[in-house]
């Protein structure tokens, strides 16, 4: 997405090797009008799957899964990150392991947002090791609802996230794909 | 706002007299087509006050104040909740009490994304005892930005957050105001 691509390139800041910040337009400060671009990017190239749900991870994910579940006429349901069990029998939860914080979070559904056989598209800000995609993923197999595709607006193809996502099955569609980061430089693929 | 109060009727549950479950349509499942009229109204209402960004804290105020910027035209900039302290001078943070939760966190904002004599417009999903809107009001003073009103989704008017906030000197603006809760009972004011 060659809006998405400027953007990165005029205000992405690479940090190091691995941590691009984008917060001036995609997660701290958010630009509407790019979100809502992106939302229809994704529900244009999802649209033949008859999705049902647009499943997310707060709290980064939910501006642009927001647009595109806007754009696909569904509604969005919102995985929520928890510090501890919850141990609540109408409520999925899953261990998820951060390797950007180095720390373990629980991932928790309501368990009446997720029916069978339901087509879900999962969308996320980053995909880096996948873990949190890996997570939602779980508890949606345990709902039985069909994952029908993962949406990334900023995929680290350098990490390992994308193989594992394609191993598990998934169609992973990235809107920016970074190759390598670091002084200064961002390279697409 | 008549649309929501319906939604409210329709899907709220009051679980007791302080308690109303909205999450099938405002903060775990979203219906995306409501947080679009919602934003409207909310951009409608403060138009005349030249807002430059608006501010929210995640993560269930992001969709409302997304649609709100959005129709206003300005970016949103999301306040984060920390469990601990930061210390970095490039960020603003200050302690919020959450009577929900019986704790306290960190709310913390980039000093960046606030500047001196910004017109701020502040969105959230729930009003009950205004202290996360004060919190994000205390931020606002240091960054010296003007909180120029307050749009709420949800006010629990038998809580005492409206009359905090109109003490502070804010502008608070609900699209539903509730009078009473309890054996499921809603009553609006």
């Amino acid at each position: 997405m060659d809006l998405l691509k400027e953007k990165i390139l005029k205000e992405g800041i690479a940090v190091n090797e691995n941590i691009l910040k984008v917060d001036s337009f995609l997660n701290h400060q958010i630009d509407t009008n790019l979100m809502m671009e992106i939302g229809k990017n994704f529900a244009t190239y999802f649209q033949a799957k008859n999705i049902d749900k647009v499943v997310t991870i707060e709290s980064s994910g939910i501006a642009p899964a927001f647009t595109t579940a806007h754009f696909l006429g569904v509604p969005l349901v919102v995985f929520k990150k928890q510090n501890s069990s919850i141990l609540n029998q109408d409520i999925w939860e899953t261990t998820v392991h951060s390797f950007t914080k180095n720390s373990d979070y629980r991932l928790t559904a309501s368990k009446k947002f997720l029916k069978e056989n339901e087509n879900i598209l999962i969308i996320d800000d980053f995909l880096a090791n996948g873990e949190a995609v890996l997570g939602a993923s779980r508890i949606l197999n345990a709902a039985k609802c069909k994952v029908q595709g993962v949406g990334i607006v900023i995929e680290k193809s350098f990490q390992p996230g994308r193989c594992k996502l394609e191993n598990a099955g998934f169609d992973v569609y990235s809107l920016a794909r970074i190759a390598r980061l670091g002084n200064g430089v961002i390279e697409f693929i």
